[in-house]
């Protein structure tokens, strides 16, 4: 074996930025390091009186970069073999659609003099949901003259992505519109800062922001055409051609990095600079992604991405977010889905409700593992932040039902986790519908590592296999491993990833019993899902609470079943 | 004026008993006192894995009556003018339909050693639901041979009655049904005791128990009859013949008070004992009814009663509990309706599920009441402990939709209050429909007089002028006033309400712009109950949340309706 290597990844999550070191050879972590963000309410910057707002400060992602890879530098330092000087490469995931203005000089707007603190000149964060008109009216009239660019994205353009937040801009802030040079993809700006890019022109955009969030797509040369742009705005036709004309896959990196932050990080200047994506998508590379594989990275809310190759490309999945050509490897299609909403619906409950802390979540968890399937009586939609899949609406809130006098605060914990497990079996259905091969699921993400009663009541609602990933970070790792790659630590891709990724011990095997009650609370979730997401207008809602209690009598023990 | 006469009045709640002494010239009360009773959870037996038992120990009863009265008269005593000798009667309600078997002797069979402890000898509470089955199976066999007994009850027979409880007991515990030689309502049993009924045959029954819960009409000679009853079952036409021919209004006493009770709490031997009935309707006394006033006792649960003179009885109301010649006064028909959890509900919310207190009670009713009508864009149903009145069916359960990430317990908890507030509009609109007049709206209860804010959100939404009652003890007063007429101290019982009730100088008057947007909520709650209440088979509820969106964001002000 020749001298070791070292790769860098970054993880723009939600609320935080986590920097890893991983050795070439084997994916190992030697140093990490995690740096939450400073503004906002951990890190989003909130308006109180629309809970559809959701931003962040650019100037947190470069503060998070330094300090975060600086701390991870030093960890790594202790470990024996490492030289700052053997980093060949960075690679970046973040959040998203999650677009920002920016300047001529590619600065963000809310760093400039003149929109300073100014919310709509900030980064829109991917949950960001105030441009729910805009994203209806995008899906109205690409419905009517391009229904082709509702094919890959599911039938419905969301609210969640970069048109609709922008197109939304120009109308709430068209000063801060109007003064934006062009608009950059967070998971495209932090690489192009690393690679010194200080003309909008010049950013290597990647195809998987491009394609599942902007509609990119070779087969209409590139970004939704002006004409079509036009009839929403014709300053946004306008905006076109400051963008970009083409975007790439891995095989491209972003660009090398510059003088100027190889000073500030301490690596050597030129190492290659991964093309930047999605968290979800290098964290699909992070866990080993291949055909037959569903990915699951569960963390405040959940992401699910597939491939498949182009013989086996389902062309669309209603419902489905999107799929794109080389968004996750280069030349196989990547299927994107997700729930909006999955460890912040748990955070809402405990901490929101309850007003617990992270004890309390240890408590629930307990109580909530020694109920049997449909013991609750209770059955919950996932929507508190809306619908990412299979529904694509924003404008759902959440809903309980089959509450007692003696309902607990765990039984409601447990019917939201199930919840969440109704709506991932919700998308895993209508995938497999569409032809798509699902034979095992694998998991990332903290509650994945940590909740087994979760992960078992996710076993038991998907009757399919679920696994672990060995990696902790698994986005920071796909990222990792995206800059080994562009770094020519491996020959391919696919040689990187079976080199670096591993699954643990653990296979999560759904349980029959607990299968064929989850079907019938499932069959129910459906009648819920379809009449209050507006599948159905004519539904018969009126046995479900009376099933409830009927699945909650025989989920007892015999003897209690009817003590009287 | 004569010399002063003082009655006393004996209020059986769910948890407590209640005895108050009052002036007969006026209503004074001048000792009160609650005790507690000793058993079960808050005095009710329950079983943990089966929510819908809910038992009282009889021998609660009795040591809840000397403690109480012996408390009530020390208290009294201190009062000028006041002497033991001068109470002239004792009036009792209690809750129910609450049922128990009694020996040959009218004691209650867990007061004997064969059945000590055992749940299916005690009292069945009015709030036991395990019944539901034969509930059904009597709606559906009297539908089917005599529809004329439903008509009287609502068009459905309830679980909570008479003769389901009675029927789930010979049932469930043949034993017990075997041992009984009659079966009482807790409010005659009490009656009776004091009168000093040492056989079943002797004990003087209510009309108010007999008609409402036991389908007792003279148009059919008394109870259902007995080849009815052998079609649900024999044993129960064999058990009409151990009950009563005749139920009688409040112008017939239960008895005298019988020696050993008269040294016991130590009164004169051979006062009047008034005719027992329940709390709901001597508390309509105790607030004063009249025909075009309807009256709620909102309490654990909320009762309502309305009075119409024979020429203007709707004959049928369905859904309504009870329509009965005599069972709040003589000779004018009683309506009985009701929502089988209010306080208890938000108790639920705030307890069992907030964990919290009394001050966690006063923190919400604070928080909430800083909320405008539809800004929590929350809507629920109210029905955790099922549906009493208009749909009659226990097997019903909570709701609660609208949920964001930011949804907060106060938001709930006010929620809460307005689906109470829903299902008494519900009840008061059928009431209307059915041609019986309401005017104005008498409140009782503990709620009614703490919560200034759930009283106007009532105003609102029934948009009928709420008034509250001077007593705080209304049902006791009730009892009392109907004592102090069996005792002779007024002419007429319409006399003895006019002298002894009041009204407080309050008036909450409905808000026309609250209540434009709570007749939007009240829409989209029957929309809700009429799907999960099972009035359609045919639901859209596609727009539901999208309208409670809409209505939420013209609550807010309008600076804040969107800011970006």
């Amino acid at each position: 074996m020749e001298e070791r290597n070292f790769s860098i990844g970054l993880d723009y999550g939600t609320n935080s930025v986590r920097a890893i070191i991983v050795d070439c050879a084997n994916g190992e972590t030697i140093g990490s390091a995690v740096v939450g963000y400073p503004s906002g309410h951990q890190g989003v910057l909130l308006d109180r009186e629309n809970h559809n707002v959701a931003r962040q400060n650019p100037a947190d992602y470069l503060f998070g970069l330094e300090t975060s890879v600086a701390a991870a530098l030093e960890q790594a330092a202790e470990h024996e073999g490492f030289d700052p000087a053997r980093v060949i490469g960075i690679g970046v995931d973040t959040t998203g659609s999650s677009p920002m203005p920016v300047d001529a000089s590619n600065r963000p707007l809310s760093m400039t003099p003149a929109f300073e603190g100014n919310l709509n000149a900030m980064c829109w964060l991917w949950k960001d949901h105030t441009s729910w008109r805009e994203a209806e009216a995008f899906t109205r009239i690409a419905r009517e003259i391009r229904p082709e660019y509702l094919d890959i994205c599911g039938g419905t353009y969301s609210s969640e992505w970069w048109w609709a937040k922008i197109w939304h801009c120009l109308v709430a802030a068209p000063d801060v519109f109007a003064a934006a040079a062009s608009w950059v993809e967070l998971a495209d700006w932090v690489p192009s800062v690393l690679a010194g890019r200080d003309d909008p022109a010049d950013i290597v955009r990647g195809v998987c922001a491009a394609g599942h969030k902007g509609l990119y797509n070779a087969a209409w040369n590139g970004l939704p055409d002006a004409e079509f742009l036009a009839r929403l705005d014709p300053a946004l036709a306008d905006l076109r051609g400051r963008l970009y004309a083409t975007a790439h896959d891995l095989d491209t990196p972003a660009g090398a990095l510059c003088k100027d932050w190889a000073d500030r990080l301490g690596l050597r200047e030129g190492i290659a600079i991964a093309i930047g994506a999605f968290d979800n998508h290098y964290g699909s590379i992070g866990c080993g992604i291949s055909e037959g594989v569903l990915v699951k990275v569960i963390g405040t809310s959940t992401c699910d991405c597939a491939v498949v190759t182009p013989e086996n490309n389902p062309g669309t999945i209603p419902g489905v977010c999107g799929i794109v050509e080389g968004s996750i490897l280069p030349r196989v299609y990547g299927i994107e889905a997700g729930q909006s909403a999955v460890g912040d619906l748990f955070k809402w409950w405990v901490e929101g409700v309850c007003e617990g802390d992270a004890a309390t979540h240890e408590v629930l968890t307990i109580e909530a593992a020694h109920l049997a399937p449909g013991q609750s009586g209770l059955l919950a939609l996932d929507w508190n932040n809306g619908n990412r899949t299979i529904l694509v609406d924003q404008r759902l809130t959440g809903l309980i039902l089959g509450q007692t006098l003696h309902t607990s605060r765990a039984d409601i914990y447990r019917a939201l986790i199930e919840a969440t497990a109704f709506g991932a079996r919700a998308i895993l259905e209508r995938i497999r519908d569409c032809g798509t091969r699902v034979d095992t699921i694998i998991c990332a993400g903290g509650i994945a590592e940590k909740n087994a009663m979760l992960m078992q009541i996710y076993a038991d609602v998907l009757k399919t296999p679920l696994r672990v990933t060995t990696s902790q970070q698994t986005c920071a790792l796909g990222a990792a491993i995206g800059a080994a790659y562009a770094g020519g630590a491996h020959a391919t891709l696919d040689d990187a990833v079976a080199a670096m990724t591993g699954l643990g011990d653990t296979t999560y095997t759904p349980e029959p019993a607990h299968s064929a009650i989850y079907d019938k609370l499932y069959a129910l979730y459906r009648d819920l899902h379809d009449a209050f997401g507006g599948v159905t207008r004519s539904a018969d809602l009126s046995q479900v609470m009376k099933e409830l209690i009927d699945i909650k009598a025989t989920a007892l023990t015999p003897k209690s079943k009817e003590n009287e």
